[in-house]
């Protein structure tokens, strides 16, 4: 692995690292951690880094590591920049035959989104986007369950995701992770909706296995003087007919990560909270909620396969991280071997999914920034 | 206390009856509590009620009780019928001198709302609404922090109200309660939204003294053959610049009575959870999250006041109900005597919060139901 | 009703008077409310009993309404004092024929609890001890469970009621309940064993249907200058096989009635909690967790004879004192009438849970004040 | 890092290998993962060690790495074999000049460990213990919250460590832990109380910084034909004054690993659960619960040191395992280099506490299975 960005104290960049080493599947063997060759340098040999592996540039590292032997050179880049630096270095990547691994959202527009899926195509390599609440044990058990129509006929989906820690303008300081989050160079058309609405999002579509397909939002910007939405809501009409209510904001005070989702089908509701991941509540008015809780004997295989612990020592963020960056290792060794991957190791978000997250973010700001009309067909 | 409705097997009769006795304020002391006389007499019989002030209708027990004397006849009337049956009873009893508690909705269309608000102020008569999830201990102090500006300027309100119990056409079974709440000829324009969507509205203006302005809704029904909504949401402006998201739902298999209300100002969050009533959780960026608990020497006097129980001996639905009762019946005796009551006695819902709430479910209707223009002005 | 205790601000004789009048079977009909006849007279009239049946000791009230006519005279006597009084006036009432409800524990001493026993016995009378926590309706769905075999041979118990009110020496100040409490001369032998520790006890016994035969405690006084014990701690053995823990202890910081039980059986485990009294847990290896909340149709007879509400409207403390008094009031009318009371309505503690509660006492304060021996059989 | 034993689906070898090697602080370099040379293979050729640095056994590993030079050689050696087979290998290692890894019980006996103590003083080289829970964040912020009087003189802990997985005699199949666990020739004279027992003892002398002078336990086997102890309890004296109860079973059903603590003090009390590790729970008399939640501002520096996500991003039990392998790592790093390790670094559990978790399991048993005797100083 070689990773793009995450310089000392960036805080996705550790979880990246942590996340890739700890199946031992994954090396770190060279970088360009930051935008000065200095600082690079000394991020990467507090990685153990050599020298001579730590680049200046992204270009530079793809160049020079597309020219070393199939054994020796990296098999792949992690991008770890902000938003609007995700897409040159993913081109470049797999121009030079690299896989890549993508933070969401997967670029900066939808246009360079559909550009990225062609050269995905074009080349034939794997991109690994890292909506990592989708790899939590209990999420796979959620999925499962819907999927084998435990529930019945899918009818409601409550997702939401709020934050408190843009509720003062804290990008005007330093030394934090907002600047680039709400400045609409940086992070593209939206703020809070594009940060964690997408995960919001693309959760309800992984755990239902349903598509949105047109929606009716409303933005916000709580934050005076804030140039981009830090707060939004939008009901859902999803194909398979259910309906859904999505919350996202960054100002609700004193919420750390509280992503919940609810799905409720003709049979029985599902709940999870990320919070508390290691539960997934089972409802129905016939009989006692139940709570199932991962690393149990009675969870499904897909559950197992994306669990470390026994039950009750619980697991957490890196570990659903690991859970994706593993998949994605199996699948590019199995691809380099000429081998078909399996349905486990697949499972994993892609390029389609990052089309989507796009998508649905312009989607959003078109119907949440514009106060005539409010439904929307999903912009494709 | 006289009671009209409220028959054996009647739940939020057998409800009322314990809140307004457990406080040693009130007696029950005629009825009519059923539309057969022999089942009234029998339902009387089993309250103790002697049988000669068990009546046939509420018209004979409004003139009956009339001719009685001050310190004999009924000092108010409880009226626990459906929807569409609180109107004609409610106005009788007001023309006749006595105090009036009502269910929510207050009434079966907004124009009769207008109406008994008009014999209200025309009789000068005392209405408690039993909006009783506004008389929690644990609400009142809600409201208090929010007034008292401890959370800042409010920014975000979510509120939901999830039920499971309409999740399968149980209409068509007898021995429910389901009938009348789903069939537009006695529950009014709507169904889910009028049932509890009420109960979720209320509440938000309740406890941060704040009006919606305008609203966005969508209105769902999921069981087939259903002639009336079982679910819905909507987006809510209110007039001190806030934006909510309102959630009600009858079809979320496995929910009971889980209404959550979420209030995030500049300063600090507050959030209460029905099911678990006796705490208030407080949420800022800087510190730990605090569960303030009722019962407890730091608490309000307000919530004091409303308050049987030292901290940890929990309180209920019954006792919120209590706290109604025993407010309006303060305030009822204190009128009777010629003083004023005390805000602590009048912090009951009334004729004006039965008025809002009918124009609540006609502003909903009128924006969910419709699938052109979406945001609607409050209708007045 | 008649009630000897209890005057204003008086904690628990409040308590008592809601829980007696919320079913409509109780009423208030006379009593001696405090030892001075002034404030006896100011918290009779408060709770309207009218003037000439406020009196001016216990002596008195049982005189004088023994006198009345059966249909008029109060039909039992609430003893609400401190335990060192509530000896006499109970005795006093079974000799003139009346009913008695007691708090717990039962006696100043266990060799009043034997003759009060006797006294019961030879009079024929209804005595009601207020165990309350035995009459949630939660306790009554894990009686049942453990009762019908469903957990398998019980094997482990633990229970525990921590408090943190006594972590100071509050004794020492004016207008709290403390003082009696932490009193030998008042409480009797014990403080905190005698207050809470007698609760945790019996519920152990009553949900397993077990007896303890022998102990082994420790107690201590960790406040200093307080002359009576306020934690303690015991190993227990049932007559069942099964072994149990018991903690209690009154200078948990921050604690309030944090009573908790386990029960864990060859086949499952089960846990209650008063602190959310309406969710009863079930745990086995095999399964999910099982979450059962009070008011739901899964529920058993018992447990539903025991509920007002439907599930998600939440029960609390004053309704689990309710469900005492309905079935003592239920069990004193039918015997009045003849009748043979039904299991349901019986299921309350009687003078027997009285005499065993004392004899845990004495058991406790035999072991766990003395460093040598620590095991002691069962004190009789 | 060499390893022996943790070949493919032993559970704790995997977790080691996780958290050495998340933080890219240590690699996995040779090891014996077997008893058979065959599964050896297997099992490392999984891991990407290289076949000439599988080894057949612990003595040829030892013997071949010492022979490569300071760069090429394994730095330390994990001991994830059953109780009865860390001494051998462990005294070998140090012989060696190897650093040494080992989970608890340290040994099988209590005279084995103190000749391992004597040979880490001997040589001077570093030993972790891998007491994991004592990692968590939130039990670096309770440590320090009490080390710093926040809550006052310690007055009482609880401790207790439910699992049930061991309910039934399932060491009578193949495939599970739970074999060794359950015979006295390889895990030692006890069984639940040296497997999880000495979890919770470590725990509560690590957090209050006391230690247990005398006991006084009761040590049970539920499950008929086991040859040890499945279940436990043990009143507990520190040296500071404070009295422990102290709770360790493996027979209650549906318990996972259900490790809890808490203390009180004078002026305050904490509690933490191992299944929710992310908060901690401070509760005093005067104001409201306050939940602590690591990964935030307010958190204490020590904390933060063993944290790695923000708050809201749930860290569980490999990430607490990984702060033992880190700080360790650090340690060895700089005592390699001749520096001082920092306080920081040094926090993990060493040889001097695994000789007194030895001295617990002496203790208890002397005092839990002598029915005549029950306070028991403790042995040393």
């Amino acid at each position: 692995m070689g990773m793009i960005g995450g310089g000392k104290n960036a805080f996705i960049g550790a979880i990246h690292r942590c996340a890739a080493l700890m199946d031992n599947q994954i090396e770190l063997v060279c970088g360009c951690f930051s935008s000065t060759p200095e600082r690079s340098l000394e991020s990467g040999r507090s990685y153990f880094v050599p020298d001579h592996r730590i680049y200046k540039n992204f270009e530079e590292m793809i160049e020079q590591e597309s020219k070393l032997s199939e054994g020796e050179r990296m098999d792949f880049v992690t991008i770890v920049t902000p938003n609007h630096l995700h897409y040159n270095p993913a081109m470049l990547a797999l121009a030079h035959g690299f896989d890549v691994v993508l933070d969401k959202p997967m670029t900066y527009s939808l246009e360079q989104a559909y550009k990225l899926r062609d050269k995905v195509e074009e080349t034939g390599r794997t991109l690994l986007l890292t909506h990592v609440y989708s790899a939590y044990p209990a999420i796979k058990e959620m999925r499962n369950k819907i999927r084998n129509g435990e529930i019945g006929k899918v009818r409601k989906i409550y997702v939401e995701y709020p934050q408190g820690w843009l509720s003062e303008r804290i990008e005007l300081q330093k030394g934090n992770n907002a600047g680039w989050r709400t400045d609409p160079k940086r992070s593209g058309k939206a703020g809070c909706i594009g940060d964690i609405g997408t995960h919001a999002w693309h959760l309800s579509e992984y755990v239902t296995g349903a598509k949105v397909t047109e929606l009716c939002a409303e933005l916000n910007t709580f934050v005076s003087g804030r140039p981009i939405d830090d707060d939004g809501a939008a009901f859902l009409h999803y194909d398979n007919g259910a309906k859904g209510v999505l919350m996202a904001t960054q100002v609700a005070q004193g919420e750390e990560n509280s992503l919940r989702i609810r799905v409720y089908g003709e049979k029985a509701g599902l709940e999870w909270r990320q919070q508390e991941p290691n539960t997934l509540c089972w409802k129905d008015q016939q009989e006692p909620i139940k709570l199932l809780r991962v690393g149990n004997g009675y969870m499904s295989d897909i559950a197992k396969w994306n669990t470390r612990t026994p039950g009750g020592h619980p697991e957490g963020f890196i570990e659903a991280f690991a859970n994706l960056y593993r998949n994605f290792a199996l699948t590019v060794r199995a691809r380099a071997k000429g081998e078909q991957p399996t349905a486990e190791m697949l499972d994993f978000p892609t390029v389609y999914d990052g089309v989507r997250g796009l998508q649905f973010i312009e989607t959003m700001v078109k119907s949440g920034y514009n106060d005539e009309v409010k439904w929307i067909k999903w912009v494709e």
